[in-house]
Parts: C-alpha cells; structure tokens; sequence
C-alpha cells in the first residue's frame, strides 16, 4: 500500500460541506468517486485535514488515502483531476510514509475570510466575499487582532454546538486584516480552530471596526469563556482553508503588508 | 407614465439566460417579479438593450419600463434592489423621455471576454473565464484584432443560427487584446453584435494566438461570409456585456494599456 498526500482547492458554493452525506453533493464525496473510478469501483476512504461547511472554499486543503495501484507519482494528479467537476481541482499529489496524516500531523492551518466594504454589493463576489458596505476603521481591528494572537482558551469565539471534548485552548500565531482596494482581508494562523472560530472572531472584529466594541473588550471576551458574549456567526461565503502545514515553523511566516 | 432607465449588473451563472422562459429562472424574470412586487401584482414588461445566453454575465446591461407610479427618481434603486435576488443588482436609475428605448436607441456596445491563460484551472474562475493552458502569442492576437476593426460584413462571425434578416454588416469600433497577470482580455465595442459573434471572434483570435491561423486570415474569413470557416462558439462564461451606448462617442474611448 502507498499513502498519497493531495493538495486541492474548491469552490464551496455548490456543495454541502466537506463531509460525506447521503444524497448530498459533497468534496468527499466527489474525491471519493473518482477514487474509485481508478480503482475500478473498490471503495478508497479519505481523510482531510478537517472538515470545512457549506459554502467554505478551499485554498489549500489536504487529504491523504492509501492505494493498492502502483501508479506513478507524476500521473496521479491528472488522473484524479480527470474525474473531477470543475468545481474541485488536485494542485499536488505527493507520496508520503504511513506516519504521515492529514488530520493527526497538522501543525498549523492558515484561514483567509474576504470582505467587500463598499456601498454596492458585488454580483460576482456574493459567494465569495462577505458584503459588508459600513465604514471600518481598520486600525481598530487591527489591534483588536493583536489581543486574538497567543495561546487562549477560544471558548466565546466557538460555536456552542461544537461536539470538541477537553480543551478549547488553542494558539493563535497570527490575526491580521488588510485593506486591498475595496477588500478587507483578514488572515489567522493557528495550531488549530474551533468549529466556527474564524467566523466569530471576524464577527467580533466588524463590531471593534464599526465602533461597537473597543480593542480592549477581546482579553475580556477571552476571559468569560461564554460563547453568548458575541453576536451571530457570520456568512462561510467569505471564508476561505488557504493553507495546512505540517512542519513546524521555525521563524513566524511572512505575512505581506 | 413615467419611462425609467435601469443600469444593471448580474452573474449568468444561476440564470437561463436573461429572456423570459417558461419554468426557468431568467434574469428579466427576476426583475419583472420585482416590479410586479412594487406595482401591486400588476404586469411590468421590461425591454432590454439586447438578451443575453445563458451563462454570459452582465457588468453594465440597461433596460427601460414604464409605471404609474410616483416614487422619487433616488428610491427606485433600493426600492428594486430589496426584491432582487443577490445575483441581479441594478447600479442606477434615472428617468428618460418617452423617445428613449433601451433597445432602439443603442448607439454602442461593449463586451469583455475573459480567459485565464495558465497551467492550472481555478475552481473560484470556472463560471467567469474560459480556461486556456496553451501558451498564447499577444502580438499575434493583437494583429488580428486590428483586421476585426472596422465596417464588416460578419457573417463568418456569426451564429448560423441566427435569426437577424438583412444585412450582417456591422461597425467594430476598437477590438484589443491585453495581458493582466495570467489573464487574457479581450474587449469589443461595436456599433451592434451578430448572435454569438464575440465568442466566435475570440474563438478565431484564440486560433491565432496558438498559432493555428495567421492574423492576415482574418480579412479572407470575412471576405468568405461562411459561419462554416470557423471552429465551434467558445464557452459563455467568460463573457460580459460590459457597457451600452445611448450617445455618439465624438472621439474614440480610451482603452488602457
């Protein structure tokens, strides 16, 4: 058996998560088919660095399975790729030893979420931007980000739904916002994510850019440790998985101004 | 009777095209849904600078319709946009004399057409550009464009389909090609469009650029006046109506570099 590692992005718009479900048109599900397609209808399971919900693209999300051919490196992408929709795509297949997983050996995921801040909405971006026409004041949320980065219990920014056991302690290696033209862009590195994290924390950051909160209020947020604390999860149109990495980083990745 | 002019965007992705149709979600559907909504259950008919085929976006498409209604000129536009689906949004309404027809009083049009020309597809530009791996020659293509100016007959450029009696003579008053990054894009204002005739043309320049025809074939492919000469019509997807013309142009628009 040899375990593959893939690289692949998609447009979450047109399926209902990640995650295999009966009748549902799924990234899993899709994978998953054309898999067994290759392997002349033997089921092949993946597993992914996690899943992501309806409507979240991927960027650089990442799988692995284990197969019995002896397809050569080189040729997996396009075989996989040629039974792919168009709404999926593998950038990267590499062959990796059985220690490897793409979910247990993740060291760090790096989470985009796009916002259009201008007066009018965008016809061609609804599913891929939060449309968002109030004024923001990017440094505001640009400090409020700073109290977001450490190692914190993420309780108040977590979905109570979530089904995690144990520690909501996770690390924050970078939160940042950028403004590019209309677009605000904000990145998060981290050790790990809560279910709905990143969309309640910019949730959280829209509030400290219209003036609704302060800065300040995040340690305080932190400190509660009550999801209540904080208003709805915003929209997974703008939310983008960009990248997973399974090394450890030795110096803090460069983040462009 | 009030005659008001509406410029609109809208993404073809999730549309059968902009006419009316029968059980099909259409984007003059869409909008005489919403003015049906403003005027009380009754009938608006709307008319458009032309129609659009499935798939093919809208930057800049205007229509007209007549009401009874007395509704200040700048509350239109919210008061349509609120009963708009988020794929349809008009950018601008102001009112027009009985003489103005968002049909017969175009003076020009133009349409982009995009093409992501680089080794990979990208699964968030499958519904807004053709994907193109091959390497392209842009002076090549640029040459070809030149031939295109001017005041042609168009048959070999049109649809055979095409239902327009009389003469296929038209006016191309600027056609280009630029290069942005791994993006092609082509850009046609003419004095009216055969059916099919910028996705035929950018078929044709597409031929060029790979080096299947020379631009000094394009003047013999007009001269013929045989839709026959041609490939096949090339995706929608990466067409846009990007603006009409209700006024002379007195000198020629400047396109950038």
């Amino acid at each position: 058996m040899e375990r593959l590692k893939c690289t692949i992005s998609y447009d979450g718009s047109g399926f209902a998560g990640f995650q295999v479900q009966p009748r549902q048109r799924t990234v899993q599900g899709m994978l998953e088919k054309a898999l067994a397609k290759i392997h002349k209808g033997e089921a092949i399971r993946i597993q992914a660095s996690g899943r992501t919900d309806t409507g979240v693209h991927a960027v650089g999300q990442v799988i692995h399975f284990d197969t019995p051919l002896t397809i050569p490196e080189h040729n997996w992408k396009q075989a996989i790729n040629t039974l792919l929709p168009d709404d999926v795509h593998i950038s990267h297949v590499e062959q990796v030893s059985d220690s490897f997983h793409a979910r247990y050996s993740v060291k760090q995921k790096e989470y985009h979420y796009m916002v259009l801040n201008r007066d009018e909405p965008d016809v061609f971006r609804q599913n891929y931007a939060l449309y968002f026409p109030k004024s923001l004041n990017i440094e505001a949320i640009q400090a409020a980000c700073e109290y977001l980065e450490g190692t914190h219990d993420f309780t108040t920014f977590s979905s109570a739904k979530s089904t995690v056991k144990g520690s909501k302690v996770r690390t924050l290696y970078h939160a940042s916002c950028r403004k590019k033209g209309n677009d605000i862009e904000f990145i998060f590195r981290g050790s790990g994510f809560l279910y709905n994290m990143v969309r309640i924390m910019v949730s959280a950051l829209l509030d400290v850019g219209v003036g609704k909160r302060n800065p300040e209020d995040i340690p305080v947020l932190l400190a509660a440790k009550e999801r209540g604390k904080l208003g709805k999860t915003i929209s997974p149109n703008g939310l983008y998985l960009w990248e997973v990495s399974y090394h450890e980083q030795t110096e803090e990745k460069h983040f462009e101004d």
